[in-house]
């Protein structure tokens, strides 16, 4: 039976244009099977639609639903204790020679097992899907071994039957050397990373593969050989690049045909032409910088000049962003890298789908997925303007409620 | 009929000690008509309690209710649209002169009804009681006319009414000038401000007063007719001072035995010593520091040093702090101004209580009012680090969940 449902009387952001938020005051959105049928001026609704089972919206605000394209969503342990560490006076050096930082999260992750990642990472999915999101990117990168990485990518994908939300998994086993590595770092890559990409993707686990391109992670020409693996299986790349340096990242990304760079804070005039040339998208993540107390902003006037779409994401994770808000990383968009509303709102949507490589959803159109939100708000810049406040009414996810 | 729970098996975060989380790992809290009567080792709960209804935490930890010491929620309208206007290029002058800023929330709340009021509020309040807030203080100071700042102070007294929440009202008459006014600031405080809050006290209205010391509000010396009318009434003081530049208002709060000084991000290390002297706190206010984009964070070691007890806040209100999460306000004070997560607890608890002039509240102690927290974690630095998500387990305000 064919499964239909009616909007009426909402402020529809259909995001439908190059620019501007698409606004539609007294809008109408017809919802089919999961798909959107029609969207438009109620006044103009065809006739064959004016009978479907309608909800009255009284002028709620209706958007796509949103997107978080970058994340780390699913690890072991909680680094609650080194933060509180730091904030009492023990360096950076201390902790880490105590074992903590990223080898305190790889250890606690290879030492869960698939039900523990999964209850641990169950209430920060939770607490995304309760502020409207309706597609989560989950990278790898902390087990930095074949069984955990690809531990890990089960988890993710396991997070996507038990809730309803969208997962696109991205492989990271180049996020660091592992703890206690004796060999060289492209002895690492040859040896355990691409190895463990192989058998990943054999067991369909990958949708995407990226990187940490950074001092204290890779360089760029030994990342050259994961994006060229990648290219031989046929996966998309993306990379974390020009954090917390200029590394040359980004460079190798636009060669490689990637779907997106991330962070971008020392991104140049020139990686913003390289980026609008290779169609990229700008991954923007204002919660690392932020907790790190980083001071250089990504260059998005440059962005802007030169067409780079830019998306904003949570970069869930335990050590740089434990930051589980897609809401309040539009927020941080805002204030901390001065993005308007309107950006921040195809960040999460439009943009992020295309961080994604997908085109299916993101926006209010005809033929696109049911993924939707219904706010209790009328203005689209509240979004962005509240902070640590959620005004969803209803999230609707393939067109159910 | 008397009204008994026994909490068992929790982290307790007694708070009940002058430094220190108070930690009892495996405690147990006895709650009876409200208050709480026991508190300890579960292994030494006396036999009287053993046979008392019991709830098992799981290890859970267990903390006082949140408590959020400064906020401007009852107000009307909303600043997104002139949030999007200055992030799309409209400067602050222009805003000013199309009639917003400050001014515009002044006509909304005007404009708006007691139930409107309510109706804006409510989702503002039930955001901070989802994160387990037990009491929140709210000011007028939108109205600048005696109707509408009685209206704004009857509307935050039935707000207490409406929701399991105690509310604390705090008048705020001399919080700026009303918009078109053409007289003198002192003409101001004496034919509106003071008559206001005489009227508002006579109908039972103000629990404290407060003023907006600084060069774009009202001088200190401006500010002592207020503050020895609030002497006169018998009510106590607090004081926004020292936020964007040094005023002076700290001198003249200890002056006037105030309940806390607020912001204070330009005090010295003399306001620090006065202000220990004087037995105020210093109410700290990332939110507002966040928004505004300051550099200048308040001097927390000086604040240490002299002892002086810091409460972190909110500041919800619609211009400079659309802030609702006190968990996030927790992580700012944290991570923008450098508090321990032990600082940030007690700085929404103990130290928010004592900034309100209660000590009924903000410890868990015997002879304390039942308001307490259940959280889904063990350790209470969780509640800092995190960014934008809420562990709350269970809120109990008065002994009941
Ligand atoms: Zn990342
Ligand atoms: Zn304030």
């Amino acid at each position: 039976m064919t499964d239909r449902r009616l909007l009426r009387g909402g402020t529809l952001v259909t995001l439908d244009g190059a620019a501007g938020y698409g606004l539609i005051p007294a809008g109408a959105v017809a919802l089919e099977d999961g798909m959107i049928r029609w969207v438009g001026p109620e006044a103009d609704l065809p006739d064959s639609y004016a009978n479907w089972p309608a909800t009255a919206l009284e002028g709620r605000l209706v958007t796509p639903a949103l997107i978080d394209c970058h994340t780390h969503l699913v690890y072991g342990g909680s680094r609650a204790a080194e933060f509180e560490l730091r904030l009492t006076g023990t360096s950076y050096e201390e902790i880490a020679r105590q074992g903590g930082g990223i080898a305190a999260t790889v250890r606690a992750t290879r030492e869960a097992s698939e039900a523990d990642l999964i209850a641990q990472a169950l209430p920060r999915l939770d607490a995304m899907l309760s502020e409207g999101v309706s597609m989560v990117e989950i990278k790898s990168g902390y087990g930095l071994d074949q069984d955990t990485e690809l531990r890990m990518l089960r988890v993710a994908r396991r997070l996507g039957q038990l809730r309803p939300v969208r997962i696109r998994t991205t492989f990271l086993g180049a996020h660091a050397l592992p703890p206690g590595w004796t060999g060289t770092r492209a002895e690492y890559l040859r040896d355990i990373c691409l190895p463990a990409l192989r058998a990943a993707h054999a067991e369909g686990l990958v949708d995407a593969v990226d990187g940490f391109c950074e001092g204290i992670a890779f360089s760029a020409s030994e990342l050259a050989v994961v994006f060229a693996e990648a290219r031989r299986l046929g996966l998309p790349v993306k990379l974390h690049a020009e954090q917390l340096s200029h590394q040359g990242g980004i460079a190798l990304a636009a060669d490689h045909g990637a779907l997106s760079a991330d962070h971008v804070e020392y991104a140049t005039e020139d990686d913003a032409r390289r980026m609008a040339k290779a169609g990229m998208v700008a991954v923007l993540l204002p919660g690392a910088f932020y907790a790190l107390h980083e001071t250089q902003a990504p260059p998005v006037a440059a962005f802007r000049a030169h067409g780079v779409p830019m998306a904003l994401s949570t970069d869930a994770n335990p050590g740089t962003s434990p930051l589980t808000s897609l809401l309040l990383a539009m927020n941080m968009g805002c204030t901390l890298f001065r993005l308007t509303p309107e950006e921040a709102l195809r960040g999460v949507t439009t943009h992020a789908a295309r961080a994604l490589g997908l085109t299916d959803t993101g926006r209010l159109a005809p033929g696109l997925r049911a993924d939707l939100c219904i706010w209790n708000t009328d203005h689209p810049a509240e979004l962005s303007y509240r902070i640590g406040f959620n005004p969803l009414h209803t999230r609707i996810f393939g067109g159910s409620a």
